[in-house]
């Protein structure tokens, strides 16, 4: 049954496959700077947002990545206290990072200011801890913000990044990571956005390498369901600048103190187990 | 970016979402008894069987189901040796299952006997266990071939059906479950195809009360990836007639002695976590 114009369609790049969205409205369309955004009022995910014609967030299923991209770095630090996002326009991973308590500032470095604004206005949700005391949005390059970092900064880096085309390339090269492993202090962990397991396995392969290659102590990739991004299934990676990312503060994930809709502490465990096609 | 006729598409019904797979060619159409078989090739899924327009397999992505489907179960029975699978006409989780050593036979009980000849021609990899002899392929009603099943005959049940609509539906009934109980033996194993966690929670919980209303002494879900089942995330529901299924023989897990693509021994242990939306 081919699909009419009542659906917003985004074809999985090279892979002869694509998701569809039911459209009730598109209620907002501009051009920033850096790419074409786009908001659509969807039949049954809610709010939708694209960034140059793919999809970026939806209302229904984003609390997967966002807690993904958030709750196991942070529960594998034992005392995260400074946080950079890079990327995260949605302001998603933000809310989920000030979540917790250590967390004495949380910094986001997005390219495009407009991503945020849009945000604000369409995700309310994404957005309430935007004006968190501890929260400091800047509207930058992330790849220049890690170059120029000072030394010994961060506890946590979370790259929440579109995929690895375009602007966003950068943010996959061992070079970034090597900044990104001078910018940590000691103990420090950063986490990746490393695309879908069944599309792009090659890829998380190159990413834990250049983690590897670039100094982190140890490497490993998590693994979760995201029903709108290509396959249906999801992977972030994650690095310890000196230590193991095996352990993780159990105690305190089985016993958190804010409410979360995918992540648990048995979910933590769960995310790591590789695929055989994957060992 | 509407799709062309070059594309096939699934509407996942009710849930204002579909997925296509890019068409290089249709290769067969017939209308069975029970319903319409149609095969396609396509560009980047290998071939693509669907039932009456809604994705049964394809050649990229059925290892994950038929993987779980299968292995859990039988490592999770101490020493399964006969196995019964309700349904599974395209035969690859007979093919799963015959590759455990301790199953002396393995019976498939499908509606559809044109399902299983159509597997075999465009399938031959999932049905390479067809003529294994082991293997008894019979081509009936599976609810009837329950209800009249002699008490205490079989290890390990797996319901692989389509959705609970239609003929399917009385293979999540709390009747059939009452039958699949008294077939099997001490210490027998269930596990049925349960749908999305993301879009049919409801009906997992309501499966898994079903199989305790049964009689069924404990119940668990496992989760996995699916990218051509509706929102990409699927569930298996197992249980257990008398005795524990958080225990598997994990040893054998670890060092079994067959190749797969997606199960492993942490595999199978993190496919038991629980999204926070679902404890």
């Amino acid at each position: 049954m081919p699909l009419d114009k009542t659906w917003y369609t985004e074809e999985w790049a090279g892979q002869g496959s694509a998701i569809s969205l039911k459209i009730k409205d598109k209620v907002h369309d501009e051009k920033s700077p850096y790419q074409r955004i786009e908001i659509y009022e969807t039949e049954a995910f809610g709010t939708l947002m694209t960034l140059d014609g793919l999809v970026m967030v939806t209302d229904r299923d984003n609390f997967v990545y966002h807690e993904m991209m958030s709750h196991p770095a942070l529960f594998t630090h034992p005392d995260p206290k400074r946080v950079l996002i890079i990327g995260g326009g949605d302001c998603g991973t933000l809310h989920e990072v000030l979540k917790h308590e250590t967390v004495e500032q949380a910094e986001q470095v997005e390219l495009d200011e407009r991503v945020t604004r849009v945000a604000e206005k369409f995700f309310p949700e994404l957005c309430e801890s935007n004006h968190d005391p501890r929260a400091k949005l800047h509207f930058t390059d992330g790849i220049k913000w890690v170059a120029d970092a000072k030394p010994d900064t961060y506890d946590v880096i979370i790259i929440d990044s579109t995929d690895p085309v375009g602007p966003a390339a950068g943010l996959f090269s061992e070079t970034f990571y090597r900044n990104c492993l001078r910018a940590l202090r000691a103990q420090g962990i950063v986490v990746g956005q490393s695309e879908s397991p069944l599309f792009h396995a090659e890829l998380i392969r190159s990413v834990q390498k250049s983690f590897k290659a670039a100094g982190f102590r140890d490497v490993g990739t998590l693994f979760f369901p995201q029903c709108t991004y290509p396959s249906g299934w999801w992977s972030a990676t994650m690095a310890g600048k000196d230590g193991s990312i095996a352990e993780f503060r159990n105690q305190a994930a089985a016993a958190k103190s804010f409410a979360t809709r995918y992540y648990n502490h048995d979910i933590h465990v769960a995310s790591r187990a590789r695929p055989e096609f994957l060992r």
